[in-house]
Formats: structure tokens, sequence, C-alpha cells
């Protein structure tokens, strides 16, 4: 470590100290930052956090100040012996599924056992049957093997059914064949394969007899166990560096006719017979389905949190900086104004800062929905609804679902809606928190950019973000055209009690279309959701039109399509924070004006949504050009001032501890000048090296400790 | 270099190969690459290019292969030997200033000598007096000193005018004494300090008898010529790892109370008396403000090709890359669609394309305009113009400039609005290819991430984007107040000669403001661009009369200055576009098919932006509701489709080698997925490593054979 020099030491920030300026801005505010630390997260889980903070926090593995300065080799080093002892530590401790996750969490950086300890483990567990449990998922659980989930190929990302894989079933020895038939049939991107892994679950085409029957899981073993070296015939290696993730081993693989024998397929949902060779169909396909609404619903739920970390850091450092005074000051006011002050970077900040309390209700409430479906559908399972799970098995997408099954339907379509828009937002707005913080946010010790790079596969992964909009067209589509067949019937749109509320905007849309809606969105919350609502269905309408009368194209419909599935997620988002406002546990549990403040947030987030889609609200005669330009000029400016006071405390609330934010920026205490300096200086190895300047010799380095500090790793 | 095994270098990639798909491309189409690549760069730059090309390419200094895997450390120690290599050449080869700058370009990344070649040597030379040109500028060129520009501070950053750092000029010895009072007085993101520099120059706040002079230019020694130690009570060194544009050694800077003799102080515009210890007031300080307004100029001029470099990847790639059948197809149709074929990827990617060209023609304009000014300021200077010269040295902001200067001022905001919007366009759009590359864009390989991280610094320095537009919104309020009371002493709104266009178009509005407006924005092209005009001019008059009549603060309006400029910049480059679309060198140079193509790729960027914008177009009653719906559901759809066969020989047109764009996606052949895989495999390092997967050991690597590799750099 470089010392830094006495009269260095001896310096201060100039004006008032980071450390006070949050300080005074803390005091400023009512805002009940423990209580709403507890609705967010519970006090169970804040004081589990803090058990485990202390834990990681003590052990040097986790020693976090290397890690901006680190290349990828050095990371993934660090990265492996932090995977390790994380599961030494959740051995030892004890820990459950979620402490593991949540010390993986506080450490916010994917481990080479990522894949194993999610995907692996649960893909074994949710289709293996109890025999494979107990040839894989055992050893699996105990870290005997390794593996990952080998599904995308370097030439097939988001269409499943175009995998190349084969696995080829052969009658004679009971074996398939997993074969790789051209570059791109190459797995791709595989976390913790690369490197980690000496199993995988493989999806592959299954096929018998020449026909192919879709693509299906098979494990397969793809290194030595004991010497960790590749087995014959497959090829197996990183991919390389990426913009993100790089602590992660993602990984490729191909396969030269390998054999594997019929046990490794993993059969709980379809099989072979081993001994007709028949294929047996999937029982229940919408349990699988069911899984993936679950991820989605949590990647919902936390894109609230991954943007509150980097709104986190922005506001509190827009709090510290100071720069220029206003404008309008006295002509020898010097002193020059707090950044968070400026109204243009208010804009920027406090919507997204709304944002993550409405993204956090809305993933409550889509896991609320998951769990309440689920309950449903076990309780058909067991009781008397096979017909449902029957006419279920069908097919795999929503538009093959009888009526029975429109509440998993609607939460299908409402996951995908959702998990693109609140990721998209997640992802955009981190960028947007970064640009806030000035020349600074550029520096890796805002902590921002590795974070944002990390987040950004989330808008591709569990279903490509564009890709996902026409999964949620095609079921709103689909509801369309049933309210008005089922209008054409009955001659009316009423409602009835049997509808989900995407038929109820629907019907609610069509039976009022004519008079105008006329909603009071400036003065009434609920007018407001409703607004929000309308255009969904004004859209809906609109598409259904183009489709089905104008016979255009699903292609040339897909910008619609897109601009309707963020519609219909804005509408969810604006429905779940109003209706979490005025839940019974937020009203019970906190004070008063905590509670005035999260409706200022919750107005702030519709308002400022409606002025920034102004042209689908008017189009659709939702709210007038006079309202939006209200909104604009009067209600978002005026809540902007009234949430000011309190950005600070409410970042606060989020709780996020320094050592996890890892950022200079983001101190709790403000001391961001001291932090960033202290960085750069002492704990900076390039500062270990002396350059030769001259162009002309072709030494480079002069001087270079760096090998003694390189070797402590 | 691992080898990959033989089965796998047998296969090859399924279905189409990408070559064909890229030749198919080309053959479709009938732009004339060569023609619109001379239009855009001229036939002597694209020769001197392949030139250069020639010899970087066979220089092992310069080979690329490994960039994407190196970590920082790495990264700079190969930054460093290509900037002396560079440097080298450049005496070989006696370049030019242009061919060194041109080569630069071609490496694609900062070298730790970039700030030396720029702005050290820019700033002796401009501001320094003959006597300092020969004792500094002499040896900065020969490169016996090395410096940098050192303005920005740990606290501060566009206000120029906080800077902390003084030199206080002691009449005793003659010299200035340079000191930080503060920790936030170091000196920060300084390029090329942190570890090349033995020079700088240091802005300061000049101190004469205790008062303060501001902010002046000092030249400093940092660290010894011969050690390359810092020299004492200096405080050097590297600020550490930022998001990007980690081959630059940006440093930072403190001094303990430094002597420096008085010729060290800048002085060409302003200086102190070493005699009556008396300050030399600035004599023309429109020069330093024409230098920005160059700098901001070649910005957007950058911008188109900054942008183009992403779009060219994007473009090759989406049409090599298959996914999923189109869903209208017939149900046996096995044939995956080019990514590019769908309208949701033509939509995101083909106003990019637009842009590059607009924003290219924009930048030519504008440095067009600027050579126009500064021939009449110039003629001015020699000439009988010392009244305006006298009354422009009374201060540095636009408005203080007498009619005479309108240009100069006009030019200034227009820079200023510009280089904010053209730099965001293409550092977003950056992202936005990124993304419509699917997974793989994540990829380091895609070369896409790097490009855009290394670019986002655009956004902030010279102006940060936020910062500038109230820049550009003081100067249209100007104008506008200059208008209105030119109307009340004359009782009307017609424009005359004199006027600049800024002044025409608010005329304009005004004179038919209340007759509306009612142009042809689908029909008629001028119109069009006339459109935007009139949608600037109202949102010039909305916020003139929030801060003029309603006595709105400053602050309170910053959103909508921000939004004026950018309507303002919009009308800028549509502006320019339709101008350089109808210009004689381009009608005379290409053929009708090519002109055809750019009149449909200035429609797009025209109306795309308008109907993003639309609710600032109808409330200006700039168009209607319906032509926007028209816009939106008709025009852009149909260009999209008429663009469509152009894609591939337009971004051919940019003419980027493959050895600059250095990207797997991006290949002038089409060969897309082999050079994934190869870079994957056989080039990856961390493929040299074998882990110990079991976290009850705590070894890590069994087999690490990078120590081999590593050595070799």
């Amino acid at each position: 470590m470089v010392t830094n020099p006495t009269w260095v030491q001896a310096l201060k920030e100039s004006g008032r100290p980071g450390s006070k300026c949050l300080e005074l801005e803390r005091e400023k505010s009512n805002v009940n930052v423990d209580k709403l630390a507890c609705l967010l997260h519970t006090n169970a889980v804040l004081e589990r956090n803090n058990r485990l903070l202390k834990i990681l926090q003590d052990d040097p593995v986790f020693d976090k100040s290397q890690n901006y300065f680190r290349g990828r080799d050095e990371r993934i080093k660090a990265a492996l012996a932090r995977g390790k002892r994380l599961r030494q530590l959740s051995v030892q401790h004890n820990w459950t599924k979620e402490e593991y996750h949540a010390a993986n969490e506080l450490i916010s950086e994917p481990t080479p056992y990522g894949l194993h300890a999610s995907m692996f483990l649960v893909t074994l567990r949710e289709q293996g049957t109890p025999e494979q449990h107990e040839l894989f998922l055992k050893k699996a659980e105990n870290y005997e093997i390794i593996g990952c989930y080998a599904q995308t190929e370097l030439g097939h990302g988001s269409n499943v059914r175009g995998l190349e894989t084969t696995a080829t079933w052969n009658p004679d020895n009971q074996t398939f064949t997993l074969h790789s038939p051209h570059l791109t049939a190459s797995k791709w991107w595989i976390g913790s394969l690369g490197k980690a892994a000496n199993y995988a679950v493989v999806m592959a085409q299954l096929i018998i007899n020449g026909k192919s029957y879709g693509p299906h899981p098979f494990v397969v073993q793809v290194r030595d166990l004991k010497t960790h070296e590749p087995l014959e015939n497959i090829y197996v290696g990183d991919i390389g560096p990426k913009f993100g993730y790089n602590t992660m081993d993602n990984g490729f693989l191909l396969f030269n006719q390998i054999k594997i024998p019929h046990v490794n397929m993993l059969a709980r949902f379809s099989r072979v017979d081993p001994k007709t060779s028949k294929y047996m169909r999937p029982s229940n396909p919408s349990l699988v389905y069911g899984t993936l609404t679950w991820v989605r619903s949590n990647i919902v739920l936390q894109s609230g949190s991954v943007l509150a970390r980097g709104v986190t850091i922005a506001i509190r450092y827009c709090s510290v900086r100071r720069q220029f005074t206003d404008r309008d000051a006295p002509e020898d006011e010097v002193k020059e104004n707090q950044v968070i002050n400026y109204t243009m970077v208010q804009q920027r900040l406090f919507p997204l800062l709304a944002a993550t309390f409405a993204l956090h209700f809305t993933g409550r409430g889509m896991i609320a929905l998951y769990d309440a479906n689920q309950a449903v559908m076990n309780k058909r399972e067991r009781g008397g609804g096979s017909a449902d799970v029957g006419q279920l098995s069908r097919g795999p997408g929503p538009e093959e679902l009888n009526p029975g099954a429109d509440l998993l339907a609607d939460l299908h379509a409402t996951s995908c809606a959702l998990k693109a828009h609140a990721s998209t937002v997640a992802g955009e707005g981190l960028e947007t928190c970064r640009r806030a913080c000035g020349g600074h946010g550029y520096s890796s010790f805002s902590g921002l950019g590795s974070w944002y790079a990390d987040y950004l596969p989330t808008l591709t992964w569990e279903g490509d973000n564009y890709m996902l909009t026409q999964q949620v067209s095609r079921y709103l589509l689909k509801s369309a055209r049933a309210v008005l067949e089922n209008a054409s019937k009955n001659g009316n749109f009423d409602a009835n009690l049997g509808d989900n509320d995407t038929t109820r905007i629907l019907k609610n849309y069509r039976r009022r279309q004519d008079m105008g809606a006329a909603f009071d969105v400036l003065g009434n919350d609920e007018e407001l959701v409703e607004a929000f609502a309308w255009r969904t269905a004004y859209l809906t309408f609109e598409a259904l039109r183009h489709r089905d009368e104008e016979k255009r194209s699903w292609n040339s419909l897909l910008v619609d399509f897109y601009r309707l599935s963020t519609a219909h997620a804005q509408y969810m988002v604006v429905k779940n924070f109003y209706g979490a406002l005025f839940s019974s546990s937020l009203q019970s549990s906190l004070p008063k004006p905590t509670k005035e403040v999260l409706h200022q947030l919750f107005r702030l987030y519709s308002l400022h949504t409606l002025e920034r889609e102004a042209s689908e609200f008017f189009q659709s005669a939702a709210c007038t050009v006079r309202q939006i330009q209200l909104a604009r000029t009067k209600s978002v400016p005026q809540l902007l001032e009234q949430i000011r006071p309190h950005a600070v405390r409410l970042v606060d609330s989020w709780m996020f501890p320094d050592w996890q934010l890892d950022s200079s920026l983001g101190r709790y205490d403000g001391n961001v000048y001291e932090d960033m300096f202290k960085r750069a200086s002492e704990d900076n190895p390039l500062n270990k090296v002396i350059f030769d300047p001259y162009p002309d010799s072709d030494v480079l380095f002069k001087k270079d400790e760096r090998s003694i500090s390189k070797s402590k790793l």
C-alpha cells in the first residue's frame, strides 16, 4: 500500500463537509426510516442481513478493497475463492437457502457456483424422478458434483425450439447419443460451465426413430471428477470476457457423439419408455410454465432494489456535491448550491426514487398472486380438477388454456409484461443515476458502472425484453376477442365477478368508449389508475383492429405490441403501487408523514409516466391535452419540491450497508471525497509503477512494485 | 495458444453461412458504396487510412488479439507501448498531425500521450507568447517534456470559476505560488497526468495582492525529467479504474506551496506585469470562446461516425443472425428469419442508421459555419473592426455580444445544443445497438461494450450535456426578447436580411402564430423542416413567458430549458441533413438510387423524431394529431421497409476496416460464429487454467499456464 504524504493527510474538503450535508438532510425530514425499512424488508430479514454481514466482513476472502482494480483472471480467481468460502460458511453455520442467497447478495458479485446453486439444483429437483434425485441431486447438494444448466447455443438464444444439439435414442443399448452437429450448436453463455462444472443439464432435441420431439433435459458429465479435465470428445471452456458479469465463468460446450444412459434424461414430466422406445407425453407442462412465471416475478421484485442501489448512491452524492450558485441568488452569494436542489437533477432522480418503491410493491403483488394461484392449482391437481389439468396439457402457450385457468394465463402475461418493463426501467435507471453523478459517476469507485454492467443481462435472459412483449400482446388480443364475442352474445359489456382484471378493464373501455373517459387524473388517485387502464384497453383494441380487421401481418405490428405491453406494465405498476399504499399492512405500520411521502411518490411516478407517454394518453382520450400540460408544468414540479426534503431518508430506508454498495459516492456518512482519494491514491496498484515517459525509449516501466502486491492474492 | 480439437475444427455453422447472408444483402441493393464513402470521407482520406492501416497492422505492438482479455495494468502497459511506437512511426514517416490522429483512430483506444498530443500542445500554442513557445512548446513538440491540461478538480467539474487551486503572485521575487488549500482542490480526471506527464498546464485562481482574478493557465513541472519521480511537495498519481477509458492514465495532482517563475503563466491573453504587479486584461476572449465552439463542432461531426461503428456492427450481425420463423409463415416453414427483418429491430436500428448520416452532415455544416465565422473575425481583427472586438471583450457570455457578433453567438449556442444532443444520441444509440445484438452483444467480442464505455465521457466533458442546455436557452430567450422589442418598435415581425436563422424562425413563428401553421409534414420536406423550427420557436416563447411574465425562477425552468435545447438541436440536425441532401456537391456526386435512399433516411430521421416527440409537435400546433398518427402508422413503417434492402450497403459506406472495429459480430465477411468461437476458445487465456471445483478444497487452480503467455507482453 502507498502512504500519502503527511501534508496531504492534513487536507480537508472545502466548505461544508459531506458528512454534515447528509446530517442536515436527515434532520430535515420526518420520514420514519426504521418503519419504512421494516415494511420493505421485515425486521427478521434486516436482522438476518446484519448477522450475515458481520460474518462476511470479518473474513479476508471477502475483502472488497481490490475488487475494482482486478483484471478478469484475478477477479475470477477471487470469485472462486469466495464461492468456496461461501459454501464452507453455509455448512458451518447451517444456513438456509435464503441465507446463502442473502449472503451472496451482500457480496454482490456472481461466483462460479452461481448456476450450480440455482438452476442446476432446481432443475434436478423439479424435473427429476426420485431415482434421479438419488443419483444426481444428492451429490449435487453436497457439492460432490458441480453442475450448470446448458440451454442457449451459439446460434440460438430466445428460440429454444431451434436448438441444434441432438440427443438420439439408441434402442439397442438403451442410451442417448448427445451430439453437436454444427459449430452453432455449441452451448454458449452457460454460467458455471466455463471452468467450474463437471456436470451439466443439457437441453437437446430428443430424437427417437428419426423423429424429433423437441428440446428435453439430459444430465451429462463433462469433466473428470478427479483431474477436472474435459472428458474425451467433449470440448468445454470459458467464452471469454463480457461487458460485465466477469466473475462468472460462462462457458461453451460441444459433444462429439457422447453416449449417456437412459436414466440421464430427466423424466418427471416426459420420458422415453426404454422397452417400447415410445415417447411419453408431459403430464402437466403448466408446472414448468409456473416456474418461469415465478422467476419473472422475482425479477420484478428485485428490480426495485437493484435500482434502489443506484438511486441511493446518486441521491446521497448529489446531496453532498455542490456546484454553481443559484442563478437567481444575489450577486454576492458565493455559496454553491447542492446539486440535488437543481430541478433538472430532481426530474431525473426522483421519478426513479418513486420507481424503486413502485417496482418493489409490484413485485410483491406479483408474488402474492403467484402464491395464490399455486394454491388453487395444487388444490385442483389434488382434487377433482383432472379435467382442467387434462386440458392444460394440450399445449404450452397461454392461448391454449381453458377458462378455468385464466388466472394463470393472466398471471403469465402480466409477469412477461412486468419482467420486460421493470428490468428495462432498472437497467436504464442505473445509467441515469450514474450520469446524474457527473464526472465521478464514471469512476469505478462510484460503484455504479459495475453494478449496471452486471445487471444488464437481466434485460435479455428469462425472455428478451422485446420478445416478451409479443406474448403479452397475444394474450391481450385474445382477451379482447373474447370480450367482443361475449358481448355479441349477451348484447352488452357488463363485467361479472368471474372476470379477471384484464377482462374487466377491456369491458369497461368498450362500455364507455363512446361517452369518453373524463378521468380526473390530477385530482383523484383512483381515476389516475383508471386512466392507465383505459390507455391499455385503447391500445389493445387498436392492435386488434389492425390484426383482425385490417389483416396486418404479425411482423408489421411488433412496434405496436411493444408499446401495448409497456402500457400494460405501467398500468400494473401504478395499480399495484396504489393498492400497496392503501393496504392495511402499510396503513397500520407507518406513521402519517411517512405515508404522505409515499403517496407523493405514487403520484410522481404516475404523473411523470403520464406526461412522458403523453401522446398515447391524449390519443386514447384518457385525458385531455390540458391535463397533460398541467401535469407537466404544475403537478410534477410541485411533487418534486415536496419530495426533495425526504430524498435522503427515503433511500436510507432501503438499508444498503456501505460494504454492499462499495461506493465512494454513496457512503452513508457522506465522506465522499476522502474515500475517493484514499482508493485512488493508497489502494491503487498502478501507483506502484513508474513510467518511462519518453517515446524514443522502449522501456515502459522504470519501476514496478506490483509483483509484490499481486502475489498476496 | 490453445488449439481446438480436430473434430471441432471440422464443424460448420448451420444453415446459410453468415458470409453468404451478407453477400446476398449486398447483391440486393444498388446503393453505390464507393461514391457514398467518397462523399463521407473523400478519396484522399480513404487512401490515407488504408496506407496507415497497413503500417499499423504489420506492427506487433498494435496486435489487438489480447485487448479484450487484459486487465487494467496490462492494458495501460500495452497502451504506453503503442503510444511510444505511434510517436516513433510519426517521426519515421513524417506524419502530419492529421495522419497521427487518424492512426490513433484506427487503433481506437486512447494512449497515455493523448492529452499531451492534443490539449497540452494546443494550449501552449494558443495561449503562450513567442517566448513561451520557445521555452515550452518546442520541447513539448519534440517529446522532451510530456504534458497535460489540468483543469477539473475533485470538487469542481463544470463550474470552472469555482476551482480551488490558487496561484498567488509574489511581487518580491516575481514568482507564483501554486497551492492546493483543500483535498477537494486536488486536480482530478486529468488525462495523461496519472503516470505519463512531467509537465502540466494548471488552471488556478490567480491572486494578486489578496484579490482573485479568476482561473488562469500556468505551466508547472510535476515530475523529475530523469527519474520521473514526483517533485518535492507535489503529489501526483493515477485516479484508478473507470467504466471505460482505462488505457488512459487520468490523474490527480496536489501542490504544497510550489513556486514557479513569472514566465510560467501563459500570457498571450492576460498577464501580470512583473514590475507593477498589475493584472492586464485579456485582449480578445472571443478567440478562446471560438476554440470551445470548434471543439464542440468536432464532437458533433465525430458523433456520426462514433454511432456508425455501432450501427455497422449491429446491422451486419442482425443480417447474419436468424431466429424464429415468421409467425404468419406457413406451418411447415422451418427456415428461420433474419433478425433484421423484424420490424421491432428495424425500428431500433434504422433511425440510428439515419442519425449517423444526419449527425455527420450536421457536423460538417457546423464546421463550415465555424470556418466562415473565423474568416469574418480575422478580417475584423485585421481591419477596422476594433469597435466590435472592444465590445466583445466586455464579457465571456453570449448575452454580452453586440449585434455585429450575432453570428458567433448563434454559432456558440448552436454548438452547445448540438454537442449535448449529438453525443447523447450517439452514446445511447450505441447501447441500443448492443442490445439489438441480443445476448452476444454482451460479449466483449461484440466490440460494442468497450466502444460505448470509452465514448461515455463525451457526454460529460466539454460541457455536461445537461448544463449546456442552459446556455442554449439563455441565448434563445435573449433572441426572443430582441425580436419582441424590435417588433414593438417597428410594428411587425418582418424578417430582414441581417437576421440569423434563429431570429428568422422566431419572427416567422410570431407572424403566423395566430393563423396556425398547417405544415404538410408528410408531403413536403421543406415544411417538415419548418415544423421543427416552429416547435423550437413555440418552446422559446413559452419559456420566455414563464421567465419574463410569470417571473418563474431560473431553477424551476431547467427541465423546460432541456426540452427547448433538445428541440433546437433536432431542428438544426433536420435542417442540416436537408441542406446537405440538396447541396450541389451531393447532388452531383451520387447516382440517383443512392440519393433516393439518403432521402428516405432524411425522412425517416425527421418523421421518427416527430412521432417520438409527438406531444411538443401537437401542443405547438406544428402539426395535427392525425398527422402524427399517420407518421407513426404509415410513413415510418413504409420508410423502414424501403430502407431495409440497403441497410448493409449503407453501413459499408462508412468503410470501417475490420481491424478497427475489432468485432466478431461486425465482420465485413459475416463469419461471425467462427470468429466468436476462435476468440473464446483459442485466444482466451482463462482456458489455460484448470479449476479445483470442490468447495472443501482451498486449492483454486489445479493448473495455470498463463504465466508463460503473460510474460510475452
